[in-house]
C-alpha cells in the first residue's frame, strides 16, 4: 500500500523509477515566502553526479530539475511544489538476463514477491536512482534549516575498512571520498582500486552532524526526532545500520562514562549525539549508518530464475564500487527533511513561547 | 505536537505517565473476531515484571491490564481496544531534587526545553513506564502473527560487556538475563553484582529474530519494513542503535561477502536480516538494538539547576543496573506491533492474490 | 480498519461502547501549559446531560470525567491527555430482541456487515453516547480557542418542521430546545409532545456559529476548513446533510445575488459563511447541519434477523423523541475540534508573520 | 500546511496551478496489476473538456495526461503513479487587475491571508483547473471499482432553479447538461442562455449515484463512509453543501416515515443513500452536493484592492455561466476515490472472510 510519503507537516511523495521517463518529487507543506528557484534544487542534483571520485559511475547523469508548480515570482506559494527530472539515459538497454534472474543484495526477489511482478529495467523503483525526488525536496528544506542557523554535513568515516581517524570537516568537499581526513581519503582511494580490480564491491560508514539544531524537536513517544531520523535514514537503499551519538558503543559504556554532565556552558560531552529523550539538547547532532557494499558485482553468483530453478549470474558492465561517496548527499538529504519537518512542529505548538 | 500514535493500519495510541493515576493503550484497526482477554494482556504485563534477576528493581509492580472496550464475548469487535493500568504506588513521593535539577542522560532539560515546564514526578512521560501501553498493544498484535505462524524472540546477546557466544532460544527464558547463552549469563551475573557495587550502571545488546514472516511485507521507500523496524525500536527510550542483518558488519564486508546467494532452498546466507530492498524476504528476520546504561547511578554527578546554575546530583534508592532484561519484552513489542501493521497493509492490496 | 483518530496537530481518539465499562478520548498534541481541569471537562459533559426538556431522555447519567495523564498541577503538559468517564447503567439488560434483529435506522444491519458480529448492548460503538469522547476532547480545545478569542455556539433552528424565525443567540440557554427563537421554542414543546404520544420522532436543523475565527484557516485543497467541517459533522450518527453559509440555497442564487461584495468594513454580506476557496476570511463561520428523526420509534415497523428472515419490531421503553438538542453540543464541539486543529496547522507554518 | 493528500490506502497528492507549467497527480498505494494506460486518463480528461453546451467555456483546453511512472508494460507496478498534463495556453495574459483586486466570490482575499501573497495568474491554485489531478486519479481508481462491479455516475438534477424531474441515466450523456430529464435539460438551455446575456452566472444541485457497493465499507467513528464523502465533496471550490440520501428532507421526517424497513429482498426504501451508522449498506449510494453559482460574472461589483482599499470589479471575456455540467466529473471523481480507498480499508481487515 500508499509508503512512498515522508514527513508530517514538510510532507513529501516521491515517484519514478529508474528507466521510466522521469522521477521526481511533490513537496506539500512547505511554508510560503521562502525564496526558491530551479538553481537551489540543481545545486543539490549536481551533488548525486558522479565527480572525479573512481568509486563514482562513469555513466554521465545531466540530471536538469524543473520546478512544475508551488513557486510563483521565485518564491514559494505555500501550495505543493512539483520537481521533476526527465531519466535521458532511459534508452532500451538489454534486459534480459535480471528479467529473469533474482540478482543477489538486489530487491529484484522481494520485489515480485510483493508485486506479482517488477519493472526490472535498471531495477525499477529500487534503483539507487529513487533518491532524486529525496534530495530534490531536501533543497528546499535546507533553506528553511539554513534561515534558522541549522547546519547539516555528511562524511565519509569509514570506506572497506578504512577508517577516518579525524574529523576536519573542512576537508569533505577537498577529496572525492568527501572524508574529513586527508590521510585516510588517500586509503580508501588505493582500497578502492584493489577491489576494482578484483570484480567485487565495498561498504562504509557515513556520519552526519547537524550544527544549530534548537533544543526542543522530536515528538515523543513515537515520532522522537532519533526514531524519526532512524526511519528516514534506514529506508535508502544500502543503509543497514542507524545509531545516535555514542550508538552501539554506548552499550560497552558504564552509565557514569556514557551520561552527559551538565555545566554553565550546557553539555560537557555529547554521548547522546544531541538528543535525549527523544528530543534534541542544542548540542550537535551526530548520526552515523552503515552502508553495506554495493550488490552489483561482476565476479559470478548463484542464484535462482523467477521458476525457483538454479542458475548464476554476473554483473557486467562498469558499475559503482561503493555506495559512498554518492550516498552522503542522500543521507544529508533524509536528515535535512527530518529536521525541516520537526521544526515546523515544534512551531506548531509553541507560538506563544 | 502530536506523537503518540503509531502504526497505519493496526494503530495504537499510547498515554500516561510514570506517577500519574494510570497509563494505558488505544488500539485502533484491529481486524474484529480475533479471540482476546484480559489474560492475554497480563501474560505479556507479567514479563514486564522484575523476575528473579538481580538487574531488576526491587519496586513491587502489580499491574493489572483492564480491557475497557472494543471485545465482546471473549472476541475483538474491530472498534478501538482501550486498556488501562492503574498506577499502585503512584503516592506521594519527594521529588524535590529532581524538580529542579537536570538529571544526566535523563530527559528532564528536554522535556522543559520542548514543553516550558515538565511532570517531574519520576520522569513523568520519559519514564521507562510508558512502555505499558506499547507491551499491552503488543498482546493483540501477537495474537495477528500467531494466527499467521510468525512468530518473535527478543534475547540479551550482550550486557556490559560479556557477549552470548551461542543462540540457543531455547534457554531465553531459562535464566534471568534471558541470554541464549548459558555460561555467558552467568558471567553477566558477575558482572551485573560488581558494578552495582560501585554504583554504577550498565548497557547492552538486544537481538530480535522473527520466524515465518512472509516474503513481501514493506512499503517502499519510505515505509519499507527496515524503516518502520528502525523508528519503532529506536523509539524505545534507552536504545541508541538498531541495526540489521549484518548491520555494522556489512560496512566492512565486500559485496561478494555480504549478497546471499540464492539457490533451490532459498537464501544460502542471512546477512540481510530477512530484507531486501525494504520488503521481507522470507528468511528470518534479524534485528539488534544498542541500549544505554541506565543513566540513574549513585555515583555523583556534575549537572545544572532549572535557572542554568551547576550543581550535583546523585541518585539514590534502588535502581536497575542495566534497562536489560526489562526492555527486552519492549523490543519484541514494536517488532511484534510493525510486523502486524505490515502484514494488514499488505494484505490491503494483495485481496486477489 | 483504523478510523476513531480525528484531527492532524490538535489529534483525539475515542473509544469505548455504549455499555461497556467505560469510554473515553485520548488527545495527543494539545500545546502544553494550557489551563485544564476535571471541572473544565464536566462542564461539557454536563451539557450532554438532559435538562428539562422534554424531548430528552429520562435515563440519568451522571457522567464523571477523570482526567488521566497529560494535566500537572492544573495545567497541559503536552503529553496525551487521557479521559475516562465510566458507564454506570452498564448494567445487564435486555438485549435478547435486538441480538437477532436489526433495528431500521440502525447500524445492527451494517456492524454485522462489517465485522462479522457485533456488540449488541443498547447499540455498542453505533450508539449516541460514542461521543462522549468527542465532547471530552472539545473541552479542552475550546480552551485554546477562548485565549484566542473565538466562540462557537450551537442553535436549534428548525425541529419537527418548526423553524426558528429569529437568530437571538441569547435565547439559545433559555430553553430546553437551545432554539434563539423563543416563540419557536414553545411551538416546538408542542410538537414533540404530539408526536411523543404518536410513539414516533422528529429531526431537525442545527446550526453552528463561529465568531472571532481569523482569516487564513484551512488547508487547500484536500483539507480545507469546510470540508473538514463537512466530515467532522457528517460523522455524527444522525447527521445526514451539511452546508456552509447560503448553502443549498446558493445552488438557487444567481452570482451576482451570491457574491459577498466587499467594502472598507469587510465583507458586506456572507453568503460564503466565512470560507472561501477552502480557507476562513474572517466573516462569522456558519455551518448548517441537517439531523435526521430518531430510528428509535415505538410503532411497529418491518425488519429482518440476522438469518434474513422477516420479522416485526417496536422500540419499547421511554426514548428521546429528537438527537436534538442533546446532539446541539456534540456538534458544537465538533466545530471547536477542527478549528483547534486548524488553527495550529496555519501557526505551524505562519510563525514568521 | 500540507493539505494536499487525500486518502488513506488509495492515497493520492494533487499539485499545479491553473497557468504554471503543468498540473498533476501522484498516486500512491494502488494495487499492482492493475491493467492502466494513458488512455484510461485521458478518456476522463475528455470529460472535463466542454462540449456543446452553451455553458461551457470556449477556452481550447486539449489537456493532453503523461503518465510518468508507476505502469509497466499496460500494468500498475504498485510504485507511485504520477500523472502529468502540461499547461498549454500558460501563456502571458493581463493579469494586472486582478493582481491587486479582491474579485468577490473567489479565493483572491483568503490566499493572500494565508500565505502572505498568491500567484494570481488565473486563480493559481485555487482555480476550477486544479482538479486535472482528481480526475486523473480517479480513472485509475474507476478501474478498480469496475473489477468489482460498481458503478459511479453523476447527474444535474438542477440548475438555475430547474430541477429535474425525472431520473432517466440513459439520458445523462444525451444532452450537454448531463441532466437525466430531457425536458428540463431544454429549460435548463434556455436559462442559461437568458442569464449569459445579464452577464451573470447560475448554481445547481449535482446527484452522484453508486450502484454495486457491497455492504460493510466506512471505518466508524470518525472516517465513516459519509464522512470521508462530505469532505470529499465539499473539498471541490463551488459546492457549498452535502446531503446523503434524503439529507435535508430527512430533517422535516418522522422516524416512520425516515427509516428504511428491510425485507427479504433487503431495504424497502433508501432514504439512509445506501449508508447506515457510516456503513454502505448495500443499497445505492446517493449524495447530492450544493453547486454554488459562478463569482465571475460581467456586472460589476464592489470590492477592495490589496491595501484595503474601496474599488468596483468586472470580469471580462468569456466565462462559464455555470460550474455545471464540467463540475460533474469532478464530483464523480471525488466519490469514485473515496470509494476505492475504502474498499482497500475493508480489505485490509477482512482477509479472512
Amino acid at each position: 500500500m500508499a509508503g512512498n510519503t515522508c514527513g508530517t507537516l514538510f510532507r513529501i511523495m516521491t515517484w519514478g523509477e529508474s528507466h521510466g521517463p522521469a522521477l521526481g518529487v511533490v513537496i506539500d507543506g512547505a511554508p510560503s515566502g521562502i525564496p526558491f528557484t530551479e538553481a537551489h534544487v540543481q545545486s543539490w542534483m549536481d551533488r548525486r553526479k558522479p565527480g572525479s571520485a573512481k568509486t563514482s559511475t562513469t555513466r554521465k547523469e545531466p540530471d536538469k530539475a524543473r520546478i512544475l508548480s508551488g513557486v510563483f515570482e521565485g518564491k514559494t506559494t505555500g501550495t505543493p511544489i512539483s520537481i521533476m527530472v526527465e531519466n535521458r539515459d532511459a534508452r532500451s538497454h538489454n534486459y534480459d538476463e535480471i528479467k529473469e534472474l533474482y540478482r543477489p543484495g538486489h530487491g529484484d526477489f522481494t520485489y515480485d514477491a510483493k508485486y506479482g511482478f517488477r519493472d526490472y529495467r535498471g531495477g525499477g523503483r529500487a534503483s539507487a536512482r529513487e533518491t532524486v525526488g529525496r534530495v530534490a525536496a531536501a533543497s528546499l528544506a535546507a533553506e528553511i534549516l539554513k534561515s534558522e542557523g541549522i547546519s547539516v554535513t555528511a562524511a565519509t568515516i569509514e570506506l572497506g575498512g578504512i577508517e577516518a581517524r579525524r574529523r576536519d570537516y573542512s576537508l569533505v568537499d577537498e577529496n572525492p571520498y568527501l572524508c574529513p581526513d586527508a590521510e585516510a581519503a588517500l586509503a580508501m582511494d588505493q582500497r578502492v582500486a584493489s577491489v576494482r580490480s578484483e570484480g567485487d564491491s565495498l561498504g562504509g560508514v557515513v556520519e552526519v552532524v547537524a550544527t544549530g539544531v534548537p533544543a526542543g524537536l522530536g515528538e515523543p513517544v513515537f515520532d522522537k526526532l532519533d526514531a524519526d531520523l532512524a526511519a528516514a535514514l534506514m529506508g535508502i537503499g544500502a543503509v543497514k545500520g542507524v545509531e545516535i551519538g555514542a550508538g552501539f558503543a554506548a552499550a560497552r559504556m558504564r552509565g557514569s562514562e556514557n551520561n552527559d554532565e551538565m555545566g554553565e556552558e550546557g553539555f560537557l560531552s555529547n554521548h547522546a549525539g544531541g538528543i535525549l529523550a527523544g528530543i534534541s539538547n542544542g548540542a550537535p547532532l551526530v548520526v552515523r549508518v552503515g552502508i553495506k557494499p554495493i550488490p552489483s558485482i561482476s565476479k559470478t553468483q548463484k542464484t535462482v530464475n523467477r521458476s525457483g530453478e538454479p542458475s548464476a549470474i554476473q554483473t557486467l558492465g562498469r558499475h559503482d564500487i561503493s555506495a559512498i561517496p554518492r550516498v552522503n548527499v542522500v543521507c544529508e538529504a533524509m536528515v535535512t527533511l527530518v529536521l525541516a519537518d520537526h521544526f515546523l512542529r515544534q512551531k506548531a505548538v509553541s507560538w506563544r513561547r
